[in-house]
């Protein structure tokens, strides 16, 4: 963190004061104020845009990615600021917090997840394909497939080269189709998920949790301890968690794209680098574009992980043909080296991300 | 080019002479002469390893690279340094040259290919299993499978993550072994078709003509040119063809692992800079360091981009398990990534070599 004196007051004042001139309270608690407002306008948002009447199912999409914009930085206060809060009350809202996020994230993840696949198959198949063969023959080639063009039936093709071009574009055709089923009854059943938490009783209690919260913030006795003490010290703890996990980041030398047991450190180094975003966001009063940078480098190597998660699964469906079971392998193989382009990316933000930390 | 300054007899001998104190005839025949020696030498070394009471297979292999090694030379030197010889002669020779190297070459290729390709399996599965189950199950595993631990029957993975190395495994573990039993095929073909070519009168009419051109190298008509003349204008061609060729390369921005319609002109740079390099040996008398480093990485990106053909080749096997089209596809990727270091290799070694190239 840099020195207290830049510190400014969360709720987007520009004045600046000193540190001990704040209690904890004046600064941690209208940010959760704000972020309390945030999630409930969300919600009546959503609620909108749910009704039979609005056909906007973007507009619900929006409001959900807003929700759990809100709720992950009201949870990673709580977390990070616990002993400026009601421990009680902070521990039982996050752990509530923590469920409605993931629920309310899978559908999200499955829509991107598949587009990025189907992105990367495109790109694939597309540069080994000429374009007026796109999509491979057109028995091959199922009405789902991802930018195929329909009836554009190829002779056999010359050389190995042609033949290897035509391969992959059968075989690409075919896991898109695959994938996109796979991952369209993920989505679907994420969504029905998504709205029937949306609907329980369990969630009318943390919206109700997080309205009390708008009007006020359940603090820990003592509550008056100046920013130094009560909000500093615990940022500069969650600060250290992501440092020590960054340099405990399996270095570039061992780095091989197809070893999965190496991401777990990078996903937990991404949250770690969340938390810390927004503790010095609630210190700060405003997020840090180098930070936010850098987390978005994390995210990447995150969705690309996934990814080839999903292509190794999409792999494993009983009786696939070999064509797309190969697409799929190069697929893998694609997004696995996309785990690595992320890793090299935040490698190289990290410096600049770090001198924002550390001042 | 150097300027001629630093022109020295390719007999080796450290004596420095200016261009104009030489005839062409004086630089360029003795490297033909010291090629064709070297050439018979190795056929000899050949003939000895390869007869009945030798069993020394290693021997006759080392024995074809070197024949092959100095059939390049002379040929490279017949093709650049045409309007020096007779060029009839040069033509007829040059033609006759390429078949032996050609055929000679097939068998190490398929060789070193099947090594390449099973090192990265290796390494591709190695990293994603664990060690105790390299290898995969016992039913999967064919005998001949590379680095497979027999009868390390694993029991059902746990999670996903575990599924997928497993996956991995019992398909990189056939793959392998599909790929060896292409490739060994290929490779013994090639090797009885390099044993015919070596017994067959048209290969002897070769060695009668480089036995030839070891005593005697025919010129053309007023050999008399200076060095300056009849060798730094070819070579200049030769050099100003690699020049162009490079700055034509597809830019790195456009580049597309798995665009093989891009390789065309690397492999054509690759030969342009083996030309290149064998003039300048001739003119300057030694191999230069500088443009051997680049021109490995071309053949570093000649051998990744074989390697991935024949995997795509051996995915298009009928009949084959979806699991080892799967592991096909990872190691196909796995060498056009391959194929796009060795780019970067080359991009990075080139102004160095252009610096060597250009004076």
């Amino acid at each position: 963190m840099p020195g207290g004196a830049g510190v400014r007051r969360p709720d987007h004042q520009t004045t600046t004061q000193a540190p001990a001139d704040l209690t904890a309270e004046a600064v941690l608690a209208p940010y959760l104020r704000a972020q309390a407002a945030d999630f409930l306008r969300s919600l009546r948002l959503h609620r909108e845009h749910s009704a039979p009447t609005d056909p906007g199912a973007r507009g619900a999409e929006e409001a959900v990615s807003a929700l759990r914009r809100s709720a992950r930085r009201i949870s990673g206060s709580l977390h990070t600021f616990r002993s400026v809060l009601d421990p009680v009350w902070a521990d039982q809202l996050r752990t509530e917090l923590a469920w409605l996020s993931g629920t309310l994230a899978r559908e999200h993840a499955y829509s991107t997840r598949l587009v990025r696949l189907l992105d990367a198959l495109h790109r694939l198949s597309g540069a080994a394909l000429p374009p007026a063969r796109a999509g491979g023959s057109a028995t091959a080639s199922p009405p789902t497939a991802p930018g195929s063009s329909p009836g554009a039936a190829s002779g056999p093709s010359s050389g190995a080269s042609g033949q290897e071009r035509a391969a992959l574009g059968v075989g690409a055709a075919r896991a898109g189709a695959l994938l996109e089923r796979q991952l369209t009854l993920a989505r679907t059943r994420a969504h029905s998920a998504a709205l029937q938490a949306l609907g329980s009783s369990r969630f009318h209690a943390v919206a109700d949790a997080v309205a009390l919260l708008a009007s006020e913030v359940p603090l820990a006795t003592g509550n008056a301890a100046p920013v130094s003490e009560a909000l500093l010290e615990p940022a500069e703890r969650a600060e250290q968690r992501l440092l020590g996990a960054v340099a405990a980041l399996p270095p570039d030398e061992s780095a091989e794209p197809y070893n999965e047991a190496q991401d777990a450190p990078w996903h937990q180094a991404r949250l770690l680098l969340r938390l810390h975003r927004y503790a010095h966001e609630v210190v700060l009063g405003a997020p840090d574009p180098v930070l936010a940078g850098a987390g978005q480098a994390l995210d990447l190597h995150r969705d690309a992980a996934e990814a080839a998660s999903a292509a190794a699964a999409a792999a494993r469906t009983p009786r696939i043909a070999p064509a797309t079971a190969y697409a799929l392998g190069v697929l893998h193989a694609d997004q696995r080296h996309g785990v690595e382009a992320a890793r090299g990316a935040f490698r190289e933000a990290w410096p600049y991300a770090a001198a924002v930390t550390a001042p």
